[in-house]
């Protein structure tokens, strides 16, 4: 894919926006101008005040995954207000505090699309990194001073919730309410969370706001004080055998949160009659998974990606009943480079959130 | 635990029975006698007609899996005729044809129990090698003249289906009836069927009765005619990528019942959204899972032991209104060791059924 974006060749009305971006899979995040389209009549221009990040970032930006287009703007927990809005829409208006997510396109006609599951999509177009139908090029996404995005994925903050906070729930929040949606987690039921890093911890909120006994499994002892404060009924050591067995066929449902090589197995077993445990980290590696845990409480083992842009939709609105934000550090843009470094180390509670007004003032 | 049912003490009413059984792990099966209990009020005492040969026996028999206990006579797939019943049994009286599978009692006053899935009963016990309460020691099998079993845990064979292809009907029958139930196969889906053996046949068969359309995957293009004979509408050799490609994300539902170690991820990028792959055969070495697979298109791995006692009656009266049996040579229990052989090397079109005549004879 060529970067023709950054020639002065025009496909369309375009202004130039303040972003931070690598310039290769070695560089730095620095500021850069960016091209974004002029909003048309079915777009949103939204001017970027908090903007999460993800690990994901962190991956593209590094090209750990394949196909990174450089340079790259990530971010996709995008938390705004609105500055403009074409001739259609009539979602938001100008004044308006909105969101964006993972995905700002996606092609509207396919099964997937015709289900309100667009996140399914084939065509499906992923907030920074991927093909960008109107500019060429790539899309760019929330490390940037605004955006401009079609009405359909634009979303509604509900008033009540802190805007640094909300951010992340536009990954970290719909990635882990979406699963527990699906599988039915409801009160009384018993959910595990493996791992209390930014999935890990919305996972909890959400859990507990939806009345489930909640248990976290955790390797570091130290974050047990936390995640009761969180919402957790019970932390588990996933190192001691002890404690693991205890538990042994009792969950309804467990969401896996790790993205590093670990024992699944473990997991399985804690499982009760018709368990799931949902995988929404992916570690690089195959996880080895035995069919006789799966086989005798016909168990299952599943993944899930984001969620549609309904069901984000209803999960900010469940976040604004029961007053559910991330915990965030919210950090100027200009230490970005350091949060990667802290964030590979864990060492954050539990998401970096970006105050853009940091890059306005740069 | 100890072979005391051999010796002559007796722990209630009991008679002999005629038996094949292993008198250890390397030893052939060999004809024996066996206590049985003569019929409580509760109990059904069947003259065994047929029974089907499954890998299960093998393993067993061979002390494959832990915990065998000799002599051991195996077998749970049953087919018999009632010749005694005790006073309080109202389900079947003598004369009539009746069957047993996998399981011969269950604690009855568990969850699983009250929710009508004896299968998931703690103290489920099994046809043969589970502890036997009546006369200590261990449960024997349907390799034998006779049986006596608990009134709930006695099925009715419709009038209708030849018995001796009807037998396995206990044990791979229900095996793959029950989790293409439970995962909502039905007219219009997708359904893949992984190897083509005593389940693998069987799946196809109920695949193509729920309506479905079947593809079934072998590494044999010898069985191509044979799977489009029992219900397939088309045959994917598992080892050829381009035939395999064709096919990516378009399965509901993939049963797999290759208890070898095999490549899972090939089958799970073929699912579609939602879609979901049940092992019903059990690898002796754990699965390479990718997470991403399962990510993308929120599939899940699940697996599927036997039915409840409800759902094998239904599975058996769908058989019945269909005319479904299992393709089974018949042979006499003299050449049960030779068949033990054949299964070894997967030569056999798709089950053995013993026929018991044989044994009263000797």
């Amino acid at each position: 894919m060529s970067t023709t974006q950054f020639s002065t060749e025009s496909r369309g009305d375009q202004y130039k926006a303040k972003a931070y971006a690598a310039a290769s899979a070695t560089s730095p995040l620095a500021l850069t101008t960016i091209p974004r389209r002029e909003p048309g009549k079915d777009d949103v221009q939204i001017e970027i005040l908090f903007c999460g990040v993800c690990h994901s970032d962190l991956h593209t930006v590094r090209s750990e995954w394949a196909g990174t287009v450089y340079p790259c703007v990530p971010g996709h927990e995008i938390v705004g207000r609105v500055t403009k809005v074409g001739s259609a829409v009539t979602k938001v208006k100008p004044g308006d505090i909105a969101a964006v997510g993972c995905m700002v396109d996606s092609d509207g006609s396919c099964s997937e699309c015709q289900d309100g599951l667009e996140q399914f999509c084939p065509n499906e177009i992923l907030t920074y990194n991927s093909p960008d139908r109107h500019l060429g090029g790539v899309t760019y996404g929330g490390y940037s001073d605004s955006i401009v995005v079609k009405e359909h994925f634009v979303l509604h903050i509900p008033s009540n919730l802190d805007l640094a906070g909300a951010a992340p729930l536009l990954c970290a929040g719909i990635t882990t309410y979406s699963p527990m949606r699906h599988w039915g987690v409801t009160k009384g039921k018993k959910v595990g969370v493996v791992g209390l890093g930014g999935l890990g911890h919305m996972a909890v909120k959400f859990a507990h706001a939806f009345g489930a006994q909640v248990v976290v499994f955790t390797t570091s002892p130290s974050k047990k004080e936390d995640a009761l404060r969180l919402g957790a009924d019970e932390v588990v050591v996933s190192t001691d055998d002890n404690q693991i067995k205890k538990h042994i066929r009792s969950f309804d449902f467990i969401i896996d949160t790790i993205s590093a090589e670990h024992d699944i197995d473990t997991y399985i077993q804690l499982l009760r009659r018709d368990g799931n445990i949902t995988l929404v980290g992916a570690p690089p590696k195959p996880l080895a998974v035995s069919a006789f845990n799966l086989i005798s409480g016909r168990c299952s083992l599943s993944g899930s990606p984001i969620g549609s842009i309904a069901e984000t939709q209803e999960m900010l609105d469940f976040c604004g009943k029961h007053n559910i934000t991330a915990d965030v550090e919210v950090i100027p843009i200009q230490m970005v480079n350091k949060a990667y470094d802290r964030l590979l180390k864990s060492d954050v509670k539990y998401r970096f959130s970006i105050d853009m007004a940091s890059l306005k003032s740069q």
